[in-house]
């Protein structure tokens, strides 16, 4: 997927799946947090790291647009960027592919916050390092 | 809520929440479902009653923006309005709130199908003439 | 249903069927939660409550039978009993009803830790004269 | 796992965690489901192949028994054996695993119906036979 450095895999679960036959529209936003998982696990020793330095990240936005159902037990490739990352805010894209089909495509914003007090602190320059190299 | 004739109630159930102690982000993409079936059951006889006409309603795409987080427990009112009819697309817009404070907002997008050809197939006159009945 | 003194209701969200058109059999569990929390905010002051005296209960083990399926919109009745209360441990049983009709039974059982400490703690005395009166 | 010969492995989705800071004791119930798909795709073709031979698998009991906590991010190995297969019945038994150490298990029951008309059907002796060969 052209602009995307990193992808991860989802099966379609098939309590996944509701009565219209297909994957509920909400699975695809658990997928997106599968996918920065996994993202921050290849780039930046995993969400546990964060959160170990006494950071959280909260999800402050989701956008999904659904171009093409998906079904149980469909292999998904979840292409994933982390882009726009501004003092305390950052944000990810994605674009869901079956096959080198689009399937969803989409973003999440971000807003990173001390774990204790919940005020917004700034992204930690080695997060931001470890995207720019992600990303690059 | 300003601009809004319609809302439901949900309680933030346990298994709604997160390991960061809130409401997953993901569990507001299923309640503004309920507020949707809970508006068609309102005003357009329920949404068994659209299926059973041979049409689905398919969502396309699911925009939310999280101001506050909303906890274990805590009762939230999602205001709901249907919007944007035209051809065989159409759109529904909210506010949840928790006693008077916005927790979130966000819209969903909707195509009317054909229940057995999935393709697409016009918002039926007596669907149109029910949501203009709500929302004046 | 005999032998049940408190009932809370719920009704199948879309989000909680799956592609065989019913209600997906984890559903069942979330809504064995759903019905503890509201026996405890009719009987013990709220699970809150439970909390905020530094003890949380943990699940220890669940069974369901699936008797018929429940499908989207299905109102149901979700009768709740606690019952076995000894030392560190204390059981729920179930049974999920619509209009008359057995659809589910089942239990959980349940033990009292220590918030800070996990380990297990006796029943506090007030929760048990609580759960006497609930079910005598 | 001593007696079985067939596992899977799922981590620990953030999704799947709840505000006591661990997996939400319905997670596992999804996690037993993802593991006789994976059964069924090593052994007998794969639930679609089931499906496509006009029959359905319901589930007719859960039970789950929660030995130690499982946290977000951790690797979970779920033991997965087909027994006592009668008629129109059988059953699975599961051993979930972190690191040698068990951390629940459990056993799920299911009945083969005609996937038209739910009607009880036997179980097919190819089915019988492909799990025969995998517990052997």
């Amino acid at each position: 997927m052209e602009g995307y450095n990193f992808s991860t895999d989802v099966v379609v679960r098939f309590a996944e799946t509701d009565a219209q036959g297909i994957a509920h529209h909400a699975s695809f936003v658990v997928w997106l947090e599968v996918a920065r998982v996994a993202y921050l696990a290849e780039h930046a020793g995993g969400y546990l790291s964060i959160q170990s330095r006494g950071i959280e990240a909260l999800t402050t936005e989701v956008h999904v647009r659904y171009h093409r159902a998906a079904r149980f037990d469909d292999g998904l490739r979840v292409w994933t960027r982390c882009v726009d990352l501004r003092g305390a805010r950052f944000r990810y894209e994605y674009a869901i592919e079956r096959e080198g089909t689009l399937v969803a495509d989409g973003f999440t914003a971000h807003a990173t916050v001390d774990a204790t007090t919940h005020r917004p602190i700034r992204i930690p320059e080695w997060f931001a390092e470890a995207v720019a190299r992600a990303e690059s």
